[in-house]
């Protein structure tokens, strides 16, 4: 199971009643964060999902709107007592800006490890049961977008195991997708193992115009984070200009993309009823909500 | 008048219920905030006197809790239109934090004059209506305290200045103590000014141990607001050790300098109930308040 919580639903400036653009996501008891506005660890207090266990933090971009929070967070995860490496990823050029706000931070109890985002939709991380992959995206700066898929193990066929007498103490090691040696053979996964099968794809994109480009890489997503700066068709020149988004043109690439929810986020403060333009998203793309502060949800593997 | 307010009364970490400590003076229009911690910019929009007119951000020290809102509000000032200097002062060394955090607002719309605080308690700004000093404190980094002094005109004697034949029409140039010449003669402004009165102090100092020159530096204070960090006398080790004070300092300090009031602020996070603790301070300095997020007052001048 995915657990999935958007900390802040703001864009540009925090607001009283919207903490700045950040989502978390839970799998397995390890954490990723994506972008960190300021506030972004009072939101994750109250959430009460703790701060030790957060492995990556990956940043779109370098606006402040984005990364302001992550000094804090890093010395309150250090508070909770973690000691093993952290991951961050952010967009080329992003390492400057991490080496000028870590100047608050020095001497913190765990490594941290940057790796820079890719751009052409690859994997930045790929272990056994995670892929994330970045791509670029259309804004003022170097700016990236993520997607998160959590893997599904392939089924594992019983009988099959059995009819080749594999001793049951290898059949989870095979269910790894790991090879054993036994008896003088050698038996692989696929022997025993289904095709793969779907994992759970979570996609994440702001702030950009809506590129083409984006639609391959967010598709059949089981939820899409997208920004939805300004509500109003009519803002269109000012979202051209700022290389932001209206809600109908995230709707649109989540209709193109065919993803299973979409989530609009990041609201400009001038934008004091998301509401009122709702049906501006909903109309092109009806399992369409509207982010607030700590909207949560989980995501498990499809029944198949 | 001189409206102050505590926008926040957390130290540490920000915890829900409380923001970082950060307070705001606000004398004819023009802004001085002293430490700018992550989520000052959500109390002052809260508080709702404005960011256009912040024109100096004092610094105590670089740890994070003191700092981390900085890029945000520049960012935010920025956007409210502000295009002429801001001062920012700050202890020895704090420049490259201030390089490190700006990472992030580059090319403000407006010039950063940075001023390097005193040590030994003089002037760091020192204008026709207004005496800002700084003195070392004694924490685990180079830290300062401040004293804000509003300056009053002396009162002007207008049968002397009658009596003198000076005409109406130079009286304010006296009154703000400078000199006229006239029909030949020169005026200076002790003909017809009473002497020096006393203008309206306000102290603020946080993180440190209670160090004697804390005493003269805040002497007769108006307002004092010192950092509560411990209520339990029996925390005093924990004090020593991480640099900080009890409630009972405090209030030691407070009653020793006679100054008129006493605001407790910069709480752990673990001091959950600052109240169980108010005793401590009250019997040692009976006009103590505890500090909460946006308590206000406002100083007149003395009816003299």
């Amino acid at each position: 199971m995915l657990d999935i919580c958007l900390l802040g639903c703001g864009g540009s400036l925090p607001v009283p009643e919207r903490n700045l653009t950040s989502l978390l996501l839970n799998y397995n008891g390890k954490k990723i964060l994506i972008d960190c506005g300021e506030g972004t660890q009072v939101s994750m207090k109250i959430l009460g999902w703790g701060f030790k266990t957060i492995d990556i933090i990956c940043f779109t971009h370098a606006h402040a709107d984005h990364v302001i929070g992550l000094p804090g967070i890093l010395l309150t995860i250090a508070n909770s007592g973690r000691e093993t490496p952290l991951t961050i990823i952010g967009p080329p050029g992003f390492s400057s800006i991490l080496n000028g706000l870590m100047v608050v931070c020095r001497n913190l109890p765990f490594k941290i490890n940057y790796i820079e985002g890719s751009l052409d939709g690859s994997p930045v991380i790929d272990t056994s049961d995670l892929t994330i992959r970045s791509l670029e995206l259309d804004h003022l700066i170097s700016c990236i977008g993520y997607s998160v898929e959590i893997k599904r193990f392939p089924k594992f066929n019983a009988d099959k195991a059995k009819s080749l007498n594999i001793p049951v103490k290898f059949w989870s090691i095979l269910q790894k997708g790991q090879s054993i040696e036994f008896d003088g053979n050698t038996y692989t996964p696929n022997l025993v193992l289904s095709e793969q099968r779907k994992g759970i794809k979570v996609s994440y994109f702001t702030d950009t115009r809506p590129i083409d480009t984006i639609i391959d890489f967010v598709k059949e997503s089981d939820l899409l984070i997208a920004e939805g700066m300004y509500g109003d068709n009519d803002e269109l020149p000012k979202a051209v200009k700022n290389k932001h988004m209206l809600f109908s043109e995230a709707a649109n690439i989540a209709a193109k993309a065919n993803v299973r929810e979409l989530w609009l986020t990041h609201f400009s403060p001038s934008l004091t009823k998301p509401e009122d333009y709702f049906q501006s998203a909903h109309e092109i793309f009806s399992n369409t909500k509207l982010g607030f502060d700590r909207i949560k949800t989980s995501l498990n593997f499809s029944n198949d």
